[in-house]
């Protein structure tokens, strides 16, 4: 009998097969029943909520439930070259989570605790699979909250990996300055912890800032220590709403401009108020509004309402509608959390092209408007929200993922749409990240010297390029 | 005759003197008179505000007039693998200007212009060597200020570097959270963009926060674009006595933890009131206080004055003292800010050892007692001030620089200090970097593995180690 062919003298193609059925016998010795090859498992780890034609799922999944078990799920991924993709609720909208290169999710929605909060501080330190509802459910007692709210129930992991934001940002930030501290996994498996509880800190390079917004391409997050709020003294929530897009618009702007320390202000255009009105059973007058909130003391809230209202009515707007209870208020912000969904199901079998576009508060009206109007003539039946405090803006274009037509009308619009924003100042992403759809805008916003400068990192960092390859740029 | 040796056939000592000589020679041809290698100018370049033990000067001082320039002589000190410091107005505390492995200091502090002022937007782009002072100055016409206030008037560029505050982060943040873009010449000399005029942005790798606090050792700010405030509608300055130091610290803990909007909450020591009392002829009462000061609308900035002064009264504070007029309030912080200053002057010939530890608020009043308490044992002069609403404090130990028992007491008071803050979950430097001073200290707070993720980018962007050279860890 011969002895079996040496694996280093294999065909390309067959060695790579045998190194993968040993690095999956190797998790399942290490993992057991916390590692899946189950089909449903794969699949359901291969996609996200984008509108992204599917490729293949990753080979294997596993659930990590530590740090330990993280490190340990990457180091074998090292030793046999094997992609890592690591994966929160799977609610990215521009394809982060599909295996584009194959290999291993790393699923930490399983790692759900929340390690400590220090109310005294206002931080709070979590495990990544946390999402932001479970903590602020958790935080209800302490009258401290998170305010970072993307439309969906993101992880909180998910949530750092894409530097999100949502409608608090205009206030509060996103979640680049609101992480404090991160413990990583390194793409050679080795746990490193970035940061401190301190407010502020000048100790070498900000490490954190790195991991927040790198989207899984330099290592997996297995810690998190946010900043916390006291919940505001008073809150009060209005809607206002408008002859025109341009009247919201307008007033948006004087009141960034004026300094107004507004919490919230999202426009809902008319499209997206009657897909919200039909999912969430509402009654809004199918016209452009903005949705405000305001925080602070009593006295302090009155004085901004009272500011906000006398530029709307200038442009206007009509008299405010206040949400009168708690409740009240709880289901305008679900509504508006909900667009997405809302407008998903007002097309049967659609899918939503989302675009994320950000530009100075000053080119707004003109960004918005114009862009309006070319999607107006297009004839795709779209949907527009925006977080218009920051500049920032999605439409949906609802595109039957079937008809290459409105496929390829949608990602027309979308690029007009991002070349218009970049010439204005702005950013092709305000708030989803890059993943795989935006890797052309990245270049053409940033320069290739930069992103040749992000592929240096991530090559020192990632030298085998397992860590979330194929997303942000290809290397 | 023989033909001269080549220089590859030279023994390395006399080499590098060729490869120098050359360097300077191919510098002047380039730069002319821009070029200095005058002993007077390159000592000038060859120290900063810290007490370090002086190292020889660079051996050549080129002042940069422009992008084109940095790049230039970049290009030309990678092309002869010549250190490279940037330099603006020289106030570093942490030796980050000295020569340590000799080479160019490259000075850009003729780069003052502002560039353009987007008051709509809330931003300004500036040249490096635009000082704070020098921005509010021009700022002034247009009702808009720029808050990140360290105690010299820095260049924007180094503030950028040692990722600074001051007295206002305590509500408008660091210099981490109000840089929107830079433009960075690499250490290769190429030009690079990073970040948009857009006010969030989530778009590949964050390489704006990954300069902020690089301390010139991965490039050279060429441009820097911030963000900027409208002034508030009412400032109201107060000046707030206590009995000790705890009253004070326990009073700025509450003003925290209840989330009062302060805009400034500063403690001085009975040692700095002392010493600013004679420097900036002041009669403050020789205790413990708070200078704090609070912006908003006239009813809200009268709202968080009452709250402050009931909290502070129930910790033994004294009634309030008002800063009457706008000069009255610019001269009590002039003097804040001059305190450095005020204690130097205090002892003919000494220099200042500077701490710069932060910790979570509800650290700060153990940290703060116990190393007050070992310093006062120490018998050395000192002055403490403190960002106390962040967390952050200085004690300045006053030094006679030949005095070698008070040079080690103070790093040992320094160590035990640094040693405490970081068991209390803070860090070794708040605001002023790691520089040369703090290298060990780095590592004990972030450890081996998050340093050797620092070394790994570091030598991915400047494979050659010639920006600012032996900075923040030894490579």
């Amino acid at each position: 009998m011969n002895a079996p062919t040496p694996i280093s003298h294999l065909a390309p193609e067959i060695k790579q097969r045998v190194i993968a059925g040993e690095f999956i016998e190797a998790l399942k010795a290490r993992f057991a029943s916390a590692c899946s090859t189950a089909m449903a498992v794969r699949e359901q780890h291969g996609r996200d909520e984008s509108a992204f034609v599917s490729v293949p799922p990753p080979s294997v999944v596993v659930f990590a439930q530590s740090t330990k078990d993280i490190a340990d799920a990457v180091k074998l991924a090292a030793q046999y070259s094997v992609p890592v993709i690591p994966f929160g609720v799977g609610s990215s909208l521009e394809g982060h989570l599909l295996a584009v290169q194959g290999g291993m999710s790393l699923d930490v929605s399983k790692m759900d605790k929340i390690l400590s909060i220090n109310a005294e501080d206002l931080t709070v330190t979590v495990q990544p699979g946390v999402t932001r509802m479970q903590l602020n459910q958790e935080l209800k007692s302490t009258g401290l909250f998170f305010p970072i709210d993307p439309g969906a129930n993101a992880s909180l992991g998910g949530m750092c990996a894409t530097r999100a934001s949502g409608t608090n940002a205009v206030r509060y930030g996103t979640m680049r300055e609101n992480v404090l501290a991160l413990e990583v996994v390194s793409a050679e498996g080795e746990i490193i912890r970035t940061g401190t509880r301190a407010k502020k800190s000048s100790a070498g390079y900000d490490l954190t800032r790195l991991f927040i917004g790198s989207e899984g391409t330099l290592g997996v997050l297995s810690e998190i220590t946010l900043k916390i709020y006291p919940l505001p003294e008073a809150i009060s929530a209005a809607i206002c709403s408008f002859p025109s897009i341009e009247a919201a618009v307008r007033t948006t702007i004087q009141i960034i401009q004026m300094g107004i320390p507004i919490a919230r202000v999202e426009l809902i255009d008319k499209n997206s108020v009657r897909m919200v009105n039909a999912h969430s059973k509402l009654t809004l007058a199918e016209q452009p509004l903005l949705l405000m909130e305001f925080h602070g003391s009593p006295d302090s809230v009155k004085e901004q309402a009272t500011s906000v209202q006398e530029i709307a009515t200038e442009f206007g707007g009509e008299e405010f509608e206040w949400a009168s209870t708690p409740e009240e208020r709880t289901r305008l912000w679900s509504a508006r959390h909900n667009t997405y969904f809302a407008a998903l199901q007002s097309r049967p079998g659609c899918r939503a092209i989302s675009t994320d576009t950000c530009v100075p508060i000053s080119r707004l009206a003109d960004c918005l408007l114009e862009s309006v109007e070319e999607t107006e003539a297009s004839g795709l039946s779209y949907f527009l929200v925006g977080h218009v405090g920051d500049g920032n803006f999605h439409f949906g274009y609802l595109i039957d993922p079937n008809n290459e037509h409105e496929r390829s009308t949608a990602e027309a619009l979308n690029h007009k749409l991002v070349a218009r924003a970049l010439s204005m100042g702005g950013t092709c992403s305000g708030e989803h990240g890059i993943g795989l759809h935006k890797m052309g805008f990245l270049i053409d916003e940033a320069g290739e010297g930069a992103v040749q400068m992000m592929r240096t990192i991530k090559k020192a960092l990632d030298p085998q390029n397992i860590m979330n390859p194929g997303k942000i740029f290809s290397v």
